[in-house]
């Protein structure tokens, strides 16, 4: 996804360096570069939709389009965190993989998983990455975590041909209660989805923008304080392997997400353990993507 | 959902009885009774769209239409089975009951869960009531289930309001491959996930169409021999306490579906177990609303 121009034009010197992202900005897909942003339905002259879903679904042709970087139009500094939408908006599908990072399974006293647990976030708790967060208890806990956005899709695919499947990474907080998470047994599904439990975002960018996607500091913090500071070369299984093995199963639709794992300083994993507050802010970043910022109330 | 000239007129001397059901016939809601069927758009006069979804959208509205059954066409008999697809083809989440029936819990050796057990068959294993369903080992169990579809949903719903919440219900079945599930440890989502592991149908039929909604028969067969053969008030958890529960957490929404769990008789509760086999029928079966019948390949 490299427009005209914009390659190694040392527009570094923008607000947002100049790396290529896909925004969900105010519902359209918006293409940010450090040389401004391009509406993809205005920018390819009616030959993409105007909405996220749409791009997923011609992801090839979306990204390997050369746009005009003349039409960019400048970019607001800051972007106002209210018009930025999750970039993945109406997933059909959402996987979850839970002690997916040897220390985090460590924290937790579990065993490392011989196959990936998968279970889903319900998508009535997806949220934009500044999204103001109501907890419902003092039992929340913080979970940073890469976030795969599906591109091509299908099923059956090798590990080999993983990555080309994906249209691009963004960051995502697994927010999860942990009591109801608990009482649910070993089901963790529900107790991780109340309504803006899974804040996406702040835009997709693409692995061919990272020098390694496959090795990518993540971190999390809560009002300035850093609770989890890892790498995803954490993973017990990465992109990779989880592509190939969910998709030995089921069908990888365009738009799905998959929320890869969290490593370890959750706050359960604290003797005693730690949870979020009203009034504090959780900064979740990913190096080469960005940071989501969510008020807690 | 009462047509004008349908209830109490004795017409369940046609091949369907006299109940009134919400069917997707080549992808169109269509009101099917004794007396004929009624495509939902032309029925209307546009005043509702095409599809299901749409149909799930507008429940409240829908529901309490009074339909010409002047304008019925003649049901075809039987109905040709590759027409029929899944009641909610597109639901936006899909809910799943594990271990909600005392003698399921019990043949699996499982304790009693305090809370329900919520986990997710991903959307790909949707399929028509009459699907043929490939196995992709030898592994695979029949679980006959009771599945609501969602009407106007919510959010925080009492077990009072419950039923009010529901469109209808209809017949399922959880299809499930043994060694994935176990080896997810207890994460059931991805071995309950296949294509076609997910049939739905025939048709939905409305709670006030049935003497105890609480309290249906089901039962489950393979090439004729019953396996399964419970009653929905056998649920650890029922209809009303999984609507309040679930949305105590999440936002029900119109169309969404519940897998509400399965009696005993399954499969892996047998000594040595019994799985399922190419060239095998399997029909579930619910008192009231129907019966889908699925070939396995």
């Amino acid at each position: 996804m490299v427009p005209d121009g914009v390659e190694g034009d040392g527009s570094g010197s923008g607000p947002y360096g100049d790396r290529v992202r896909l925004a969900n900005l105010d519902g359209r897909a918006t293409i940010i570069t450090g040389a401004g942003m391009i509406d993809v339905e205005r920018g390819s002259k009616g030959r993409f939709g105007p909405d996220l879903t749409s791009a997923y679904e011609r992801w090839a042709e979306l990204s390997s389009t050369q746009w005009d970087i003349g039409t960019a139009q400048p970019l607001p500094d800051p972007l106002p965190a209210d018009r930025l939408g999750p970039p993945s908006p109406h997933p059909r599908q959402v996987f979850a993989i839970g002690l997916n990072y040897r220390d985090h399974v460590e924290e937790t006293g579990s065993q490392l998983p011989p196959e990936p647990a998968v279970f889903t976030k319900f998508q009535s708790s997806l949220a934009g990455p500044f999204a103001a967060v109501t907890l419902p208890s003092d039992n929340v806990d913080w979970e940073v975590e890469l976030v795969v956005v599906i591109g091509r899709g299908g099923r059956g695919i090798s590990e080999e041909d993983a990555w080309a499947v994906v249209a691009g990474l963004t960051v995502g907080q697994d927010l999860s209660e942990r009591v109801v998470q608990r009482a649910a047994g070993t089901h963790f599904s529900l107790g991780k989805s109340f309504p803006g439990f899974a804040p996406t975002g702040p835009w997709l960018v693409t692995a061919d923008e990272l020098d390694d996607p496959d090795d990518l500091r993540l971190t999390c913090s809560v009002d300035g304080e850093v609770r989890q500071d890892g790498r995803t070369s954490g993973m017990v299984f990465g992109v990779r392997e989880l592509i190939a093995k969910l998709s030995a199963v089921v069908t990888l639709w365009p738009g799905d997400i998959i929320f890869t794992g969290t490593p370890a300083g959750v706050g359960m994993g604290r003797k005693p353990p730690l949870f979020l507050a009203p009034g504090q802010v959780l900064e979740s970043t990913i190096e080469g993507i960005g940071t989501i910022r969510n008020q807690l109330v």
